[in-house]
Order: C-alpha cells, then sequence, then structure tokens
C-alpha cells in the first residue's frame, strides 16, 4: 500500500507534497512521488538539469523526515494523469495526492483536465488539496 | 476541526459516507454527515419522511461504531455543493469527503458539476472516492 503524489515545482505541487507527507504519516505507509514530464522537443538539458535537481531536494527532505519514500522520474510521452494512475494502479496506491489551481491568471475558476481525468480514471480515492499562503 | 461528508442514499453516497467515516476514526475528528436538499416543489411529504428515515439510520450507525458525529439535514434552497462548503467553513473542517460517480448511464466519464464546485469552492482538502462492488 502506498500514497502517490504527482510533484511539481509549482506552488500547487508543493501543496500536493505537503498533504501527501501528512497522509502517508498518518497512514503509515510508503509514499511515491510522481515527476511526470511528457519529454519531447520542449524537454532540453537544462530542464532536464533542473528537474533531476528538484528531485533530489525532495527526495533529501523526505529522508531527513523519516519518510519511507520512491521518487519516480517519468519521462515516456504520457499525460501526468495517465502516469500517476498507472503508478498507483501498479503499486497498490491507496490513495493519491494532487494539487489543484485556484484560479486561472485571468480569475477564473476551473478544474484543469489532468486534474479531471486523475478524478475519473484513479482506482483510488484522491484527495485534492489547493496551494496555501505558504506554499 | 470535522471532517465533512455530503450523504446521499445512492451508491457513491455509501461510499462517500463509508471514506468518511475511516478517516474520522483516522484522523481521530468529528464527523459531520450534511445531507442536503434543495426542497421546493418536487420534496413532498414522502419524500420527506424517506429522507429523515435515512439520515435516522446513518445517525444509528454511526452512534452503534462509536464515532462522534452530528447529522444535519439541510433544506435551504441551496445546491448540495454550497450547503457542504458552507458546512465546512463553519465548523472548521479539514477535510471534505464526496462520492463521485464512474461513468453515467451511458458510460461517459464526466465530472458532476456539484463535485466540480466542490473540489473548487472548498477551502480544506477535498478527498473523491468511487462505489465499490459492494455499495
Amino acid at each position: 500500500m502506498s500514497v502517490i503524489v504527482g510533484y511539481i515545482p509549482t506552488r500547487e505541487g508543493r501543496a500536493a507534497l505537503r498533504a501527501a507527507r501528512a497522509e502517508a504519516l498518518l497512514r503509515e505507509t510508503k509514499l511515491i512521488v510522481v515527476n511526470s514530464h511528457r519529454g519531447g522537443r520542449d524537454f532540453d538539458a537544462v530542464e532536464a538539469q533542473r528537474f533531476e535537481e528538484e528531485l533530489t531536494t525532495v527526495q533529501h527532505d523526505l529522508d531527513e523526515a523519516g519518510i519511507q519514500h520512491e521518487v519516480r522520474a517519468l519521462v515516456r510521452g504520457n499525460e501526468p494523469a495517465e502516469d500517476l494512475v498507472q503508478v498507483a494502479d501498479e503499486s497498490d496506491g491507496m490513495l493519491i495526492v494532487i494539487g489543484l489551481r485556484r484560479r486561472t491568471p485571468i480569475g477564473k475558476l476551473i478544474l484543469g483536465s489532468n486534474a479531471q481525468r486523475i478524478l475519473l480514471e484513479a482506482t483510488c480515492p484522491v484527495l485534492a488539496v489547493k496551494a496555501g499562503e505558504d506554499d
């Protein structure tokens, strides 16, 4: 059993990671951090390195906090939603945690397509969190 | 602090209630069951009675399970999403639990408008669960 979180270095991503850590501790289970990237032309060497560094920091923080974890950087051409649901299915996920953007830059409330897909396609429960003031 | 669940007597409603009970136990907090009905012309005496009986059963089950709880039957002309988000705000909700329908009767995957509103407007995290085989 495990808690799965989709992590990207945004306010929502950090909020999701923080909530997922708390859930993994509460449930006394492993945390799987999934950083999914479609790859392709836009994914250049600089970005790849930044991506790796971020995950190293996350891993270090989880080590320090004594949370049993696994970090998976996936670059296999999938949409993040696909990767997340797949990892949850493969690893007997008990919970997927995602971060929601509260508003678009123009102030409209919408639920992104990735969030919708995860909510609909996940076979386990999905916890949706929003970024707080400090994220 | 409390866990808030929107309950209606459907497979999704039962799944949400079951998940919310587990979360309230895990978090050692109170469970608030919200049964929201818009009221109006469609809400006749027969339905009102069925509605009351259901909530009595839920209350009885929670009593038996020793879960600290509160059941609120709201008929104030609101959309269920509005009621749920409001109750969560008023009662220092730490988590809202909702049930999602996996498929419409014609097999299409969609996220209902109430679910979307709750996910977007809630100030606390939202746990979305789907009905299982036994619900």
